[in-house]
């Protein structure tokens, strides 16, 4: 029962957040839920439009996770990291695209984007995620988030590595 | 006296593409010109604004280049390659924007953009560049295009690897 109430609560606030997020954007409440899953603790879903958003860098990653990834943001995200202002302000939100790394099939030295394995997504509101330094996580897999646990590590990770830098990994490459 | 001629005939090429690509994305005349500074052969100038375009997908260079890169699009280009157009409509710019690859300061299996090595542009139009695919190349180190030597190359590559897809090496990562 509790469960089930903590998933309702995810679910409404997760509506909530992205109609914060999306107002941000500029863009309508009716374009607010791509998606009723949110993720479990934060309440946070995959915007709408984000694959439209501007580009802050790219990224690869070791194996075994073996990815590239590109880091998009809204508005809010762009223009802050581009000026450099720390912390993020309020409706900033952040999403890693991560796929898995391929060889090309056309030019053999380069690596390109194969099966997409996550979207991740952090959103900014200093108050509602007071507890995680400001953000809001979620982390899903084809659309869906993935499980509580695993929700329960990306703020620590980012507290231990990144508290210098608002908790953000990714920089702006110009 | 010949190359001289070639030589303006390329800056004034390029101020017209330049003209021809903003136009196409709803720009004005005055934005047009970030640089004079056009390709050799082609005449292709890095567009403006094209920072802000949407990403279509990252990519990954093995040594000796040891790059990380991202192409993006304008709205032409954006358009066609989410829904496989091909060829690709005249108007289409696409920039790929290269960086050394580092290692992540903040977490090791991560690589992450370094210096920004170059920017490389094609420019489609059919008509203008008839002899090479309906592709205009630019490739520029610091906003500044390389020599003529390394112009001659780029189409013979991208013919040889990539003709049934338009001469485009890049596919749409969702």
């Amino acid at each position: 029962m509790k469960s089930k109430w903590r998933s309702i609560g995810a679910l409404l606030a997760g509506g909530l957040l992205g109609l914060t997020a999306l107002t941000s954007d500029g863009a309508t409440a009716d374009d607010t839920q791509t998606t009723a899953a949110a993720s479990p603790i934060y309440g946070v879903t995959i915007p709408k439009g984000y694959r439209e958003w501007q580009m802050i860098a790219p990224a690869a990653e070791a194996a075994p996770l073996d990815e590239l990834r590109v880091v998009l943001g809204n508005e809010t995200a762009i223009k802050a990291i581009r000026n450099a202002t720390l912390p993020f302000p309020d409706g900033t939100i952040l999403v890693k695209l991560a796929y898995r790394k391929k060889q090309s099939d056309a030019f053999a030295p380069a690596t390109v984007p194969g099966q997409p394995t996550t979207v991740q997504v952090m959103v900014k509101d200093a108050k509602r995620y007071a507890s995680t330094g400001g953000w809001g996580f979620g982390r899903f897999i084809n659309g869906v988030p993935v499980d509580q646990a695993q929700h329960e590590t990306c703020f620590a990770c980012h507290a231990a590595r990144v508290k210098n830098r608002d908790y953000v990994f990714t920089r702006f490459a110009p």
